[in-house]
Protein backbone atom coordinates (compact mmCIF):
# COMPACT_ATOMS: atom_id res chain seq x y z
CA UNK A 1 0.00 0.00 0.00
CA UNK A 2 1.73 3.15 -1.02
CA UNK A 3 0.66 6.65 -0.37
CA UNK A 4 0.81 9.42 -2.78
CA UNK A 5 2.83 12.74 -1.44
CA UNK A 6 -0.15 14.54 -1.42
CA UNK A 7 -2.26 12.40 0.18
CA UNK A 8 0.60 12.12 2.95
CA UNK A 9 0.73 15.76 3.71
CA UNK A 10 -2.81 15.47 4.10
CA UNK A 11 -2.57 13.13 6.80
CA UNK A 12 0.18 15.14 8.22
CA UNK A 13 -2.32 17.59 8.57
CA UNK A 14 -4.66 15.78 10.42
CA UNK A 15 -2.30 14.20 12.79
CA UNK A 16 -1.19 17.84 13.47
CA UNK A 17 -4.93 18.91 14.06
CA UNK A 18 -5.07 15.84 16.86
CA UNK A 19 -1.58 16.56 18.29
CA UNK A 20 -2.92 20.51 18.57
CA UNK A 21 -6.28 18.94 19.86
CA UNK A 22 -4.64 17.23 22.72
CA UNK A 23 -1.91 19.53 23.57
CA UNK A 24 -5.33 21.31 24.65
CA UNK A 25 -6.61 18.95 26.73
CA UNK A 26 -3.00 18.50 28.58
CA UNK A 27 -2.72 22.29 28.92
CA UNK A 28 -6.27 22.80 30.45
CA UNK A 29 -5.81 19.64 32.76
CA UNK A 30 -2.55 20.65 33.86
CA UNK A 31 -4.26 24.07 35.14
CA UNK A 32 -7.05 22.39 36.84
CA UNK A 33 -4.80 20.24 38.42
CA UNK A 34 -2.49 23.47 39.50
CA UNK A 35 -6.13 24.83 40.84
CA UNK A 36 -6.19 21.56 42.92
CA UNK A 37 -2.61 21.79 43.93
CA UNK A 38 -2.98 25.42 44.95
CA UNK A 39 -5.97 24.69 47.29
CA UNK A 40 -3.76 22.00 48.99
CA UNK A 41 -1.11 24.26 49.82
CA UNK A 42 -3.32 26.55 50.83
CA UNK A 43 -5.11 24.10 53.11
CA UNK A 44 -1.84 22.93 54.72
CA UNK A 45 -0.28 26.27 55.63
CA UNK A 46 -4.08 26.73 57.12
CA UNK A 47 -3.99 23.96 59.17
CA UNK A 48 0.07 23.51 60.19
CA UNK A 49 0.31 20.35 57.96
CA UNK A 50 3.70 19.24 56.09
CA UNK A 51 3.97 20.85 52.83
CA UNK A 52 5.44 17.57 51.38
CA UNK A 53 4.11 13.95 51.80
CA UNK A 54 6.80 11.50 50.48
CA UNK A 55 4.69 8.02 51.36
CA UNK A 56 1.97 10.18 48.98
CA UNK A 57 4.53 10.86 46.36
CA UNK A 58 5.83 7.50 46.22
CA UNK A 59 1.97 6.36 46.03
CA UNK A 60 1.08 8.54 43.25
CA UNK A 61 4.82 7.88 41.43
CA UNK A 62 3.90 3.88 41.37
CA UNK A 63 0.01 4.43 40.25
CA UNK A 64 1.40 6.74 37.44
CA UNK A 65 3.65 3.81 36.13
CA UNK A 66 0.95 1.28 36.46
CA UNK A 67 -1.21 3.63 34.16
CA UNK A 68 1.34 4.30 31.68
CA UNK A 69 2.18 0.83 31.54
CA UNK A 70 -1.72 0.03 30.52
CA UNK A 71 -1.63 2.80 27.94
CA UNK A 72 1.22 1.78 26.27
CA UNK A 73 3.51 4.45 27.85
CA UNK A 74 7.26 3.81 28.92
CA UNK A 75 6.95 4.00 32.51
CA UNK A 76 10.10 5.55 33.04
CA UNK A 77 8.72 8.76 31.26
CA UNK A 78 5.74 9.07 33.07
CA UNK A 79 7.77 9.09 36.23
CA UNK A 80 9.80 11.84 34.51
CA UNK A 81 6.63 13.58 33.81
CA UNK A 82 5.20 13.53 36.94
CA UNK A 83 8.30 14.62 38.68
CA UNK A 84 8.75 17.64 36.04
CA UNK A 85 5.27 18.28 37.09
CA UNK A 86 5.85 18.10 41.27
CA UNK A 87 8.74 20.29 40.63
CA UNK A 88 6.42 22.88 39.10
CA UNK A 89 4.02 22.47 42.31
CA UNK A 90 7.13 23.19 44.82
CA UNK A 91 7.78 26.14 43.18
CA UNK A 92 4.37 27.43 43.15
CA UNK A 93 4.49 26.56 47.29
CA UNK A 94 7.52 28.75 47.36
CA UNK A 95 6.32 31.33 45.44
CA UNK A 96 2.77 31.85 47.57
CA UNK A 97 5.10 31.67 51.07
CA UNK A 98 6.82 34.61 49.61
CA UNK B 1 -14.36 31.20 58.45
CA UNK B 2 -11.91 28.28 60.04
CA UNK B 3 -12.10 24.22 59.20
CA UNK B 4 -11.55 22.04 61.50
CA UNK B 5 -8.90 19.83 61.44
CA UNK B 6 -10.81 16.93 60.33
CA UNK B 7 -12.69 18.86 57.63
CA UNK B 8 -9.17 19.41 56.70
CA UNK B 9 -8.12 16.21 56.37
CA UNK B 10 -11.30 15.32 54.45
CA UNK B 11 -11.00 18.24 52.00
CA UNK B 12 -7.51 17.23 51.30
CA UNK B 13 -8.30 13.78 50.43
CA UNK B 14 -11.14 15.04 47.73
CA UNK B 15 -8.33 17.65 46.47
CA UNK B 16 -5.82 14.12 45.78
CA UNK B 17 -8.79 12.39 44.51
CA UNK B 18 -9.49 14.99 41.89
CA UNK B 19 -5.58 15.45 41.53
CA UNK B 20 -5.17 11.80 40.56
CA UNK B 21 -7.97 11.81 38.50
CA UNK B 22 -6.48 14.46 36.11
CA UNK B 23 -3.06 12.48 36.41
CA UNK B 24 -4.72 9.83 34.47
CA UNK B 25 -6.65 12.34 32.08
CA UNK B 26 -3.00 13.85 31.62
CA UNK B 27 -1.57 10.28 30.91
CA UNK B 28 -3.99 9.25 28.88
CA UNK B 29 -3.13 11.78 26.76
CA UNK B 30 -0.19 11.97 26.48
CA UNK B 31 -0.05 8.37 25.37
CA UNK B 32 -2.75 9.49 22.49
CA UNK B 33 -0.29 12.25 21.49
CA UNK B 34 2.43 9.82 20.96
CA UNK B 35 0.42 7.69 19.19
CA UNK B 36 -0.09 10.28 16.92
CA UNK B 37 3.29 11.71 16.88
CA UNK B 38 4.39 8.43 15.93
CA UNK B 39 2.36 8.18 13.02
CA UNK B 40 3.86 11.00 12.23
CA UNK B 41 7.26 9.70 12.04
CA UNK B 42 6.60 6.84 9.98
CA UNK B 43 4.67 9.01 7.61
CA UNK B 44 7.51 11.31 7.21
CA UNK B 45 10.35 8.63 7.44
CA UNK B 46 8.02 6.84 4.07
CA UNK B 47 7.97 9.84 1.90
CA UNK B 48 11.13 11.27 3.15
CA UNK B 49 9.68 14.50 4.45
CA UNK B 50 12.20 16.33 6.63
CA UNK B 51 12.28 14.94 10.31
CA UNK B 52 11.65 18.21 12.27
CA UNK B 53 9.76 21.40 11.04
CA UNK B 54 11.00 24.72 12.81
CA UNK B 55 8.16 27.04 11.37
CA UNK B 56 5.53 24.17 13.10
CA UNK B 57 7.36 23.90 16.07
CA UNK B 58 7.12 27.85 17.01
CA UNK B 59 4.20 27.91 15.91
CA UNK B 60 2.58 25.03 18.30
CA UNK B 61 4.41 27.02 20.95
CA UNK B 62 2.81 30.49 20.56
CA UNK B 63 -0.47 28.69 20.13
CA UNK B 64 0.10 27.15 23.88
CA UNK B 65 1.71 30.30 25.37
CA UNK B 66 -1.69 32.09 24.67
CA UNK B 67 -3.68 29.01 25.44
CA UNK B 68 -1.94 29.19 29.12
CA UNK B 69 -2.64 32.10 29.35
CA UNK B 70 -6.43 32.05 28.89
CA UNK B 71 -6.75 29.33 31.03
CA UNK B 72 -4.27 31.00 34.32
CA UNK B 73 -1.25 29.25 33.30
CA UNK B 74 2.28 30.66 33.42
CA UNK B 75 3.07 30.61 29.62
CA UNK B 76 6.59 30.17 30.59
CA UNK B 77 5.36 26.71 32.49
CA UNK B 78 3.66 25.86 28.78
CA UNK B 79 6.44 26.34 26.52
CA UNK B 80 9.21 24.29 28.81
CA UNK B 81 6.11 21.93 29.12
CA UNK B 82 5.97 21.46 25.24
CA UNK B 83 9.95 21.10 25.06
CA UNK B 84 9.84 18.45 27.50
CA UNK B 85 7.17 16.71 25.29
CA UNK B 86 8.52 17.60 22.37
CA UNK B 87 12.13 15.79 23.81
CA UNK B 88 10.43 13.08 24.38
CA UNK B 89 9.23 12.89 20.91
CA UNK B 90 12.48 13.16 19.34
CA UNK B 91 13.51 10.35 21.56
CA UNK B 92 11.10 8.54 20.50
CA UNK B 93 11.91 8.56 16.64
CA UNK B 94 16.03 8.48 17.29
CA UNK B 95 15.12 4.96 18.60
CA UNK B 96 12.51 4.56 15.29
CA UNK B 97 14.94 5.38 13.36
CA UNK B 98 17.43 2.41 15.18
Amino acid sequence: MTTSNEEAMAQLLRHRASIDNLDAVLLHTLAERFKQTQAVGALKAAHNLPPSDPAREERQIARLRTLAEDAGLDPDFAEKFINFIIQEVIKHHQAARG
